[in-house]
């Protein structure tokens, strides 16, 4: 059973479980993984727990910490006196469960096959990571959240797993999420999976024993990505029309488009495409309603006061999308706070804007 | 040189030079040959020409005729008493040089080689292919354009060849286009030539031969840019998050999903990627400035009164820009109107919200 578990020198916490876990859409995992990563102490009584959920392609790995000094996603967040202050809170940062970095996925090795799950995989919703995350948290004595936290996928998972466990959730903060998804942001995601589909080296997700990656076609899909992470009016001003100097090409030509193939070559190694394809689909399956009679029904499920935060320039999950879950949480009279930030970093403001959000998430925590 | 003619049964127009033709980028074309359709009659005196300029995917089939019934793209704005009125004027439609449709492009016959020009045509800018349709208006006897109007690349179109031709053009519309192309709509265009270098079906440019032709990537290509074509709104409204009943699926599962996939296919087959390459690039190329010491003094060769139309819902070239160079011609002391259409229909604009399109070109022309 030991392929099962992500490789040994990864430097995550480990929290592995056999009691089956039915899955929203009809199958079920005999056993269950997820890795971790903590900072902080958990208090005596266990009631300092912060949980973050990460976007689509962050690991947990959010801050350094002894056992891998790299920078984290959101280093200057999580810390002594931080946006999440380490001598406060015990900070966990959870990777996924279908995601790549530790935890079951696409890639981990199945017992019954002793080949990787890949596109047998089952399908995920939100809710499932959400229910898998509870069992973690469960298992480590925790049975309040002091709050969770998430931006993008990880806006959505904070939703959604007050919405699963309203009262063993004390607050919590949705950035940059929505309570469903609308047609546009699924039609980028369509098109990013169809990328992949179409790579001869995706081999239908049988890629794993292959001498070539569909490392290719990972690198556009995440392009395609990019430009809905930031602003047109960012790139106006970081770019403009610059050249990089090489000529003309279809390649890299412009800077945006440097920029652009930087940007997918860096994930494109790093990131499984079948997690890629089943965590989009959990992304675009997403409401807050799914399962219910009514999305009203479905947000009435939260009662934990919280803050929803938004963008102004967010073109993937628009500013209004934030406000209207916040609206829809006031209007079932539930203590729902809301911040715009007027910001040219669009989607990614979260990890650019770094004070800001840190100084919502302090003044929010301490209330 | 028959070889260098398109299929004599396309009920096109046929312009044909073999005066060498200089391209901006330093190449020249030692002939050269453009199809067109064209309704109405050209006056006595050659006085009531009016060019249609076309977007990047649309042929000179504008409207019906006799040689072709099949309804044009643009079938309710030409023809009698129609926004460009045909008891006035002689309208004609041009497929742009590079292009697939019946003009010189990479699908024609190269006679040095006796294989199609393929990735070995030569670079081209949006002045290029102002200058070869200006031989071609030349060659019926016209000398000065009454109008000329295009949306969207034909947009640009119009802008360039009233800058190249000041005293040729007596007035001109441009409809949702740009005096220069910025960043992000570089950057779509950018993962769309991606997507096509990837496709080993695209063979580097080389597939005339071959019997799969790269058409799944010309369908991914070309639904990336029908996200850009509409807007989140119009999408919100027209598919919400209805499914298809198809079941989950990592293909068309939602209806926008459905919608993108027939959009994808419709257009794979029809054009060449080739010219797609080549076309899309001079789009990023195109500023009014290019080759000017500054933008501009590109911008003030433009003389003719003109009428800028932009749409609030544009994802592509964003209203801003339309009234930016709406701005810059009116501070050149340039007659110059501007008018914003508030429609969800977003880019396609000028397509679907036909009679208001109409009206503003009626009016205007009638000035």
């Amino acid at each position: 059973m030991d392929d099962q578990l992500p490789p040994a020198d990864l430097p995550f916490q480990l929290y592995s479980d056999t009691e089956p876990f039915p899955l929203v859409m009809g199958r079920t995992l005999d056993h269950m993984h997820l890795s971790f990563e903590s900072w902080g102490e958990l208090n005596e009584d266990h009631s300092n727990a912060v949980v973050l959920f990460t976007g689509l392609s962050a690991s947990s790995h959010a801050r350094s910490h002894a056992l891998n000094t790299a920078p984290g996603w959101w280093e200057a967040m999580i810390g002594p006196s931080c946006g999440l202050d380490t001598n406060k809170y015990f900070v966990l940062c959870i990777n996924h469960l279908g995601g790549c970095f530790g935890s079951l996925g696409p890639a981990t090795i199945d017992p019954a096959s002793d080949k990787p799950y890949g596109p047998t995989f089952p399908p995920l919703t939100i809710r499932d990571l959400a229910k898998a995350a509870h069992r973690l948290i469960r298992s480590l004595g925790i049975t309040h959240l002091y709050a969770c936290i998430g931006a993008s996928l990880g806006g959505m998972l904070s939703l959604e797993y007050a919405a699963c466990y309203p009262d063993q959730v004390n607050r919590f903060i949705s950035i940059s999420g929505t309570g469903r998804t609308g047609p546009q942001s699924i039609a980028y995601r369509y098109v990013q999976r169809q990328v992949i589909l179409n790579d001869p080296a995706y081999h239908d997700g049988w890629f794993y024993d292959k001498d070539e990656r569909p490392t290719k076609s990972m690198a556009v899909a995440r392009q395609i990505g990019n430009i809905t992470y930031r602003s047109r009016q960012e790139w106006e001003d970081r770019f403009g029309r610059s050249r990089t100097g090489n000529g003309y090409s279809f390649g890299p030509d412009f800077q945006v488009e440097s920029y652009l193939h930087h940007m997918g070559h860096k994930l494109a190694h790093h990131f499984d495409p079948n997690s890629f394809m089943i965590l989009t689909k959990a992304m675009d399956l997403f409401s807050l309603g799914y399962g219910f009679s009514s999305y009203r029904e479905g947000v009435a499920r939260i009662t934990s006061p919280n803050l929803i935060i938004g963008v102004t320039t967010d073109m993937l999950f628009p500013i209004d999308e934030q406000e209207a879950i916040h609206l829809a949480l006031k209007n079932e009279a539930v203590d729902s706070q809301f911040l715009a930030l007027d910001s040219l970093s669009g989607h990614d403001s979260f990890l650019v804007e770094v004070e800001f959000f840190a100084n919502a998430i302090q003044n929010f925590l301490r209330e």
